[in-house]
């Protein structure tokens, strides 16, 4: 073998201790974006001090804010406020709490987000999705009908399960679980939500004061129909000359994006205009319902009304910890595409942390659950915040709307609050997405269809599980059945390719070589075992209708990311099988995890050190050399 | 870029439709072993009786059968004959069930194995871990004492539901499933209950009459010492007596193979022997209990007795489902490791569907769950049996047991079937096996120890769950956290290896190569966007100190087997990223799969096709080659 002295060999001696390959893991699993990586070489006080604004982001911001940020914050906020007023009462109707817990809502959260959150472009707030969610869960438990009080403090207790879930799963940098709400899997949540949301609208469009608490396709057009001698043409009326005016401003937007403060501002536009025309006409009288009542004055202490106690715990943290969940994942994702937008990044452990310490507050000041809606962030960023003092300044609007002005949203047509959110909700039916999951991926089309289809047609708890089950499904589908491939020789270079896929490649005569992918696991070492024996009998089968004899499997290693007993096992079992047959087993380019394990299992003494190649090229060469050793012996002898 | 012609290039035109490539993958996850591959150039006709055979494997080597098959499995058959006796007395008392259902259990099963199991070595019994399984979870429901034709009944209906719950995985291909237990769970899982099956033989050993129902080790040494008055001492030194001999049977066949019979039928002899001392002794009067009553007769029908009624149906299937899991990756792993030796292959779905008929057929006729135990079937394996055949020979002798002589078996002494079962069980904790986990591989050594503890500690059910809830994270854990790597050239060759694990591996000035493996995921898809960012950011911060910037990434896509539409997505985010920053982005070696995705969402189109190269070597030279020419063109202006 002395024609590849010069080539660097397969290291099978460097082997680390366990205590090192299981910091490397942790690492690579939980701190990915390696946070603290800059920190090593300073000073121990410096590296408390680097830490504590690595959590607290406002202490890395603040100090060199200038007046131009103020401005431009200042202008972004009171944008966002004017959003958030209508898009607050409109959700908490949705969620079937009083309308001035949205506007509370509004107030807390934004602040403390200001002080640990890290993106400069998110605007906090409630959201469609999540409120409707919450309130399906926890209507299953009681009413806002049956007992106003119980149904608010379940929800203050589902905020203060989902913050501690959130801050905890930021601690213990569990951002990965959120990796697996897939993208696929919201689209479809989302879309399937926003549809069954303007469906609700219909009850408000149309002036109904009964309805069903389901959340289902049938369940709401049974009761639209059902309770039909409800229905007020003056509502229905005023409803679709608000959807007009809001989806022209939408449209504006679009045509011409220098003028989107026009769509910001117009939902509040909707809800004044609403209101005074309600107030003139005596709107209450005539078909036209309000929302009524609205105190005065800032957020109350909610501290002392989260209920612990028994049936209502346990559906307070479910409710709570579902909708944490999809708050987080729409909050991190809308944090991260508007980062992109500016080239910054966003650390989605960190901000876990924020959202779940402003949803502990929140719970205790009498909101409910928040998050960073995809509506309001994006108005936000185009109105040109510059860092997070934007929410600020929106809650400081908020908090002068709480002190001095709620009174007067009482002559708010609910109608107008229908309109809002149903063309807030259209955007969210993404068709052109679904069509091109349909061209791209059709599994990821099926995984987004199925939460579509399960949240209108069943619940949403319901789609949004059937979603990410398939999703996992798919995923250890994946790692149960690795791909495989035989590679062939591109003639005259030393490149091995598949051959299925390039067809230049040829059959090296004698020898089989087969790629090996993914990691070699206790779930795919039963199939690779199957797959390999297959490989070689098809190729045997092969042969024997042409010349040379199959004597080498080259198993190449390269792609082969780790293996764990069961695979050492499979290999072994392979070996010994292929060996039988006198076929005689190589093994190319492992990599370090991999090379350390067959070490340690003895895989490598059983097999020889010798059948351990860097490269197909020289596993080829050194077969071929000692083929040629064994002839002249024989031809010796 | 002419320097590059004569190479093949990457095929970016070939798509399959999606029909193409859904009957792929659905062939590789359900017919990895592609069992008709032979069948496809016969005609229809021998093609329906080559599938008959292919499922009633009977037909297969029924014809064939000859008179030296006959002698070997004759005398294999009443080798395994004289183990089931004791063992399925044994076994039986280990579920809470009369001992007699333990013979029926080894009549009809065997007879069915028989005419649809593939494995020539496998002999048909009950088995001690889903003993201990069913009779715990059924005692939660009702125990024995309470109502024993109840209690009976629930076994057979688990029967059934195992039995159809085999068949229809069998049937679907969903062996897959199976795959998830890995050899580590199933170690652990064993060991564990064979450490409690020992510690409840001291009830047997000590005479005792009142015990717990319980399994965990907490209740069985409370239940042990807080009924210490009635340990009797005749029963103690009997039972050390039967030890002794067994283990020194045991002892011996280790040291000289060939007298395995001895140690075959010794449990046989102890049960004799017992039996005979017991009723010379009167050993019932004087501390030493006996199984009394055994009825002769053949198995009787119990087809009507099965249970389908609210609360105990759903006992039944949760017993059946849970034990049948076990039972088949047991009866699979047994199968498939004498398989080896003889250099067989048996088909695990075909398996699960004959495990499926006998265990239905059982369940109408007196039999609880069974299936290929290691013990029976090595001793078959042992004394030479050529095919299914022994195991209708020892369905026979069963059967003239239980015609004539069932009533002789009354006298055995309970104390010998606990020396029996704990000499059986013995075997079962591998230390050494534990051993070696710990050195190659540390997780597979905690998923082992997590299913034994577990066992040990709380009940068999969470030690199976946790165990295989382990398994299951760190599958996904590697789905969400593939490797990535930093290649490196090889001085003086094309290879470009892992710059970690080659320190001869050296940096091409201006280009980043990274390896990407493993599928890229919705899972992963995040992380990877941030590691790459972490590479580049690393790698920019090292050039600083340098020469040449970072001008090219190129994403090596060769470990890539698939991409779904979260990875694409992310795939555009990290080229516009690095565009912005002046960084050109190259992919090489994309497989099939993943080329027919990146054409189809257009980022081919986007990245442009003269970005995607074969090899990495390619895109090297084709990047130096537009710098040149771009320097040359600015020279010339």
């Amino acid at each position: 073998m002395g024609t590849i002295t010069n080539h660097p060999k397969v290291n099978l001696t460097q082997t680390r201790t366990y205590c090192e390959t299981l910091k490397s893991d942790l690492k690579e699993t939980f701190f990915p974006d390696n946070p603290f990586g800059g920190f090593k070489s300073l000073p121990p006080g410096r590296r408390v001090w680097y830490g504590l604004k690595y959590y607290v982001p406002i202490l890395e911001w603040g100090p060199k804010y200038t007046l131009a940020y103020f401005r431009s914050d200042l202008l972004a906020g009171l944008t966002i406020a004017s959003l958030a007023i209508p898009q607050g009462i409109s959700y908490a109707r949705l969620a079937g709490l009083p309308p001035i817990i949205g506007l509370y809502s509004s107030f807390v959260p934004p602040l403390i987000y200001a002080v640990f959150g890290s993106s400069k472009n998110l605007a906090v707030g409630t959201v469609a999705a999540a409120s409707l969610l919450l309130a399906s869960i926890i209507e299953n438990d009681v009413t806002y009908a049956e007992n106003p009080e119980l149904y608010v403090n379940i929800f203050f207790t589902a905020a203060f399960f989902t913050g501690v879930m959130q801050a905890v799963l930021g601690f213990l940098r569990l951002g990965i679980l959120v990796d697996f709400l897939s993208r696929s899997t919201i689209t479809g949540f989302m879309g399937g939500t926003a549809s069954i949301i303007i469906l609700q609208q219909l009850k408000g469009m149309l002036g109904m004061t009964h309805f069903t608490t389901k959340t289902n396709l049938i369940s709401v057009l049974h009761a639209i129909f059902h309770y039909r001698h409800e229905w007020r043409w003056e509502s229905f009326v005023l409803g679709i000359c608000f959807l007009v005016f809001l989806l022209l401003a939408k449209h504006l937007k679009e045509k011409m994006p220098k003028l989107f403060w026009v769509s910001a501002i117009a939902p509040l536009l909707v809800v004044i205009l609403g209101g005074l025309f309600a107030f003139l006409v005596k709107g209450e009288e005539h078909g036209i319902p309000i929302v009524g009542e609205l105190k005065k004055g800032i957020n109350p202490l909610s501290i002392a009304h989260l209920t612990f106690k028994g049936k209502h715990l346990s559906v307070a943290l479910k409710a709570g910890v579902l909708s944490g969940f999809l708050a987080l994942a729409e909050g991190i994702a809308v944090g991260r595409s508007l980062a992109l937008l500016k080239d910054e990044q966003i650390d989605g452990n960190k901000e876990m942390i924020a959202y779940g310490l402003m949803n502990v507050a929140g719970s205790f000041t009498s909101c409910y659950l928040t998050t960073g809606p995809f509506s309001k962030s994006a108005v936000n960023y185009h109105a040109g915040c510059k860092t997070q003092m934007s929410n600020v300044f929106m809650s400081i609007c908020i908090m002068l709307v709480l002190l001095f002005l709620a009174p007067l949203f009482k002559y708010t047509p609910l109608v107008a609050l229908s309109a809002i959110i149903i063309v807030a909700m259209i955007g969210l039916i993404e068709i052109h997405e679904y069509k091109r999951l349909y061209k791209v991926d059709k599994f990821d089309f099926i995984v987004c269809m199925a939460a579509f289809i399960g949240v209108v047609m069943f619940t949403m708890v319901i789609g949004l599980s059937v979603s990410v089950g398939l999703s996992l499904i798919r995923a250890l589908i994946y790692v149960a059945r690795p791909a495989t491939c035989k590679l062939g020789n591109i003639p005259g270079t030393d490149i091995y390719l598949e051959m299925k896929q390039y067809t230049d490649a040829c059959d090296v005569p004698g020898v089989l070589v087969l790629q090996l992918t993914s990691p070699i696991y206790f779930a795919s070492a039963g199939y690779l075992r199957e797959r390999i024996s297959r490989w070689v009998h098809d190729e045997q089968n092969k042969r024997d209708k042409s010349e040379a004899d199959l004597q080498l499997v080259i198993l190449e290693f390269g792609g082969v990311t780790a293996i764990d007993n069961s695979g050492i096992g499979m290999l072994f079992e392979v070996r010994k099988n292929l060996e039988k047959q006198g076929i005689k087993v190589a093994i190319t380019n492992p990599r370090q995890e991999v090379a350390e394990k067959l070490v340690a299992a003895k895989f490598v003494e059983s097999l020889g050190e010798e059948w351990i190649f860097l490269s197909i090229k020289e596993a080829i060469a050194a077969w071929l050399f000692t083929l040629h050793e064994a002839i002249n012996k024989e031809v010796q002898v």
